[in-house]
């Protein structure tokens, strides 16, 4: 395991995440990946911790990752559900956290549809000096740190398997594809890809995409496009964004077809790529929406799979990095 | 334990199950039924394994005897529940298991009201040669294996306690009465009582088991009433099933009492059986309906709380003979 | 370990509980408190057994303080959830119990909005000599024994944190305000309050406690108040009620704001208390209408915290007492 000394008690934005953070959460990641490859799968890191998965925002799949991730150090989990919940009697938000805090939780996952809440909690936490950490699960179109560090794993782990860390995408093109003006993923997306010193273009229609887009999240490195071919020359990846259904009737795209003639993925577009592309997707996919079926199943060029294993893998490097710095 | 190889990955159905391996369930079974009756109920047989139980048609029952069966066998347990899940998104069904795969489901029990899913389910798994198993906990009106595996346990149980097995059941007379047509535990154990040489003789009204119900279902042994009397006669075992009343509204009873009149197992008709006949029921029961209350609360008649009670022993037979045959 | 005798099978009401009782799960909770607050949580007394947690009526926040108890204690849990339930197909809730027993669950807890539920259960389970114990979590306005004994605990721990004990309480004065008529958490702690020889004081309006609740709720020391004023004179603790905001549209109370004028605490008018006052609410509270938002976070005046993390200890001990009584 890494010895580095890590200090960050909450995991909330990439904004401000520092190369040393970055590198202790792969290399964390990357030990983690192995022991989950052995028939034993367990470390007793977190024994006798508390995990409470907090999603005001309905997700199996990432809530989970981070039961599987938490289980794996040992830890005891508490899932909360907002539909049998005391917030449906009238509790606010800050109280439900406290409330779990009084139980005993040590660490937060927290998700909800509005920006700002995980943050909100986290202060709230240091406020009252309970030493609990959050860990941001997805906060509105604001920031889901947890999937662009699986990202972030799933690409350096494929460029060096024994060894990831941030500069091996020194230089890699990234096209960033799809809804970016909603979607937190393509947010902390940009954080940790341009800080790795990979070229970031983003491609969208320009409703989706508008120009104060880039005043927003100023970073070097980082291209606007309202055509998708410009992003998609030389790229070395493809990462394409969910497109929530209702955008369409929000009037943000005129019809699923239509998006997916312009904007949409497939075997063909791919040639002005790099011969070696690999393609991204945070998932659910809408298959021949963002990407077309038969990409998205081609082992040779999907990297969709590999995303989620990855997940289990970085949730257990950040719970355990915060969770240890609890010492 | 039982030392026999056990070699098919999924189970999906009884039709082709063989003498073996019912066998090898019923002894497997019979060494966990020992095991959870010790006061520390828990073997390690598989520890690190992540048992994900994907019920997309709910049922609070049949997942808690999965999820217990998997605890006790030490195995990591997902539950994903369909009204919080990514289905909601758009998600094909394939993609959210191989979601699960991705984050290292070993095994997958799945439900769902759409007969064949957990079939295809397993060829996708097969065809990514991932070695995960498939286990069909109900999939609409086709098969319900581990229901039908806990009801001939708890014959062959009753009948020889240390030694459960097939041929306890030859040439015993079964009355399976009620809904057979819409009934994947009816299916599932006309396979398994043939083949363990029972006489099993159907009796329900003619709009739930029609004349080509045979060459759907064809089997030696098998015999077709619509009358109740002539399948009670002699009877060693009478099992009722569950009655949806949603089949009155589409005109295939009358009513529910008029239903009761004729097909509801009463103490009085039971004279025509066995004097030691016994009744079983997959639950849950509609009292007085399909069976009247003071016969389903004797414990010298039924066998209700037994079969629930084998429930969990089969399960973790059935989870620890695939999960074994990975190694 | 408290090593005194504990032979009480269910906890249902604490209607009849004994001194001795009381004063078991004082000292029994102060131990798991100290276990709690240890690195390793866990002590494997409940190992093997199972906990079934039966909430019919949804609640996130009494359901994980029984999970995290339980799971504190080694036990193996299962979350009956009514949503996806059998229920919904009929089934009784004595079948739904049954169904639990067979699968083999040793401790139940039950919360229901109807009264008399947990005791229908604890009968059955009798009826079939089936060993299994019966934890009532709320049975609408009945009782909700495990929320009286942690503020029992709660109060207990605060003035003498070594030996919490009952004659700690004697001749204090403790008020109750608000919807006294439908609070099983206001009968369950008039039943222990008056037990440890407090004095008290129940205030509300007269639509909220008609002076025949002194009929029903017949013990010595309790004093009715239609005004506040009386109530807080010199009390040593202050005990708010959760106002459901149905009472509301049936005309119980004219309104919200109505209410929190005459009846909601405030750092005002806790003048009249004495001068170590402190305030407990056992959840969810609504700010500004039982007690005021600055009051409920002063950590000088404010149990409600505290009460929390009673409860997880407080649980552990009621699962400990009629889990070991098994032996």
């Amino acid at each position: 395991m890494a010895t580095m000394t890590w200090t960050r008690r909450h995991i909330l934005s990439l904004e401000d995440f520092t190369t040393t953070e970055y590198e202790a959460v792969l290399q964390t990641a990357a030990s983690f990946r192995e022991v989950i490859s052995r028939r034993t799968k367990k470390v007793p890191a977190l024994q006798g911790q508390v995990v409470a998965n907090m999603f005001f925002e309905p997700s199996t799949r990432t809530r989970s990752s981070f039961e599987l991730a938490a289980k794996r150090l040992s830890a005891d989990i508490l899932n909360f559900s907002p539909g049998t919940s005391s917030l449906t009697k009238g509790e606010t938000i800050l109280d439900t956290a406290k409330t779990y805090l009084a139980m005993g939780a040590n660490i937060m996952t927290i998700r909800h549809r509005q920006a700002g809440v995980p943050q909100a909690i986290a202060d709230e936490m240091d406020r009252l000096k309970s030493g609990v950490s959050i860990l941001n699960a997805g906060d509105g179109v604001h920031q889901h740190p947890s999937q662009a560090l699986l990202d972030l794993f799933t690409l350096t782990n494929l460029l060096d398997k024994d060894n990831p860390r941030l500069e091996l995408l020194s230089g890699k093109k990234m096209a960033i594809v799809g809804d970016i003006l909603h979607s937190r993923v393509a947010r902390s997306n940009i954080y940790s890809l341009t800080a790795a010193g990979a070229q970031v273009h983003l491609a969208a229609p320009p409703t989706l995409l508008p120009r104060l887009f880039l005043d927003l999240v100023s970073r070097d490195n980082l291209y606007l496009h309202w055509e998708l071919q410009p992003a998609l020359e030389n790229a070395d990846f493809v990462m394409t964004l969910r497109l929530q259904k209702e955008r369409m009737s929000n009037n943000f795209i005129p019809s699923l077809r239509e998006y997916h003639l312009h904007y949409g993925i497939t075997r063909d577009r791919l040639k002005v790529c790099h011969p070696n592309v690999k393609v991204l997707h945070p998932g659910p996919v809408n298959r021949g929406v963002e990407i077309t079926s038969d990409l998205m199943d081609d082992p040779n060029l999907s990297l969709i799979g590999d995303q989620v294993t990855s997940g289990v893998a970085v949730r257990m490097a950040l719970l355990y990095l915060i969770g240890s710095s609890k010492d």
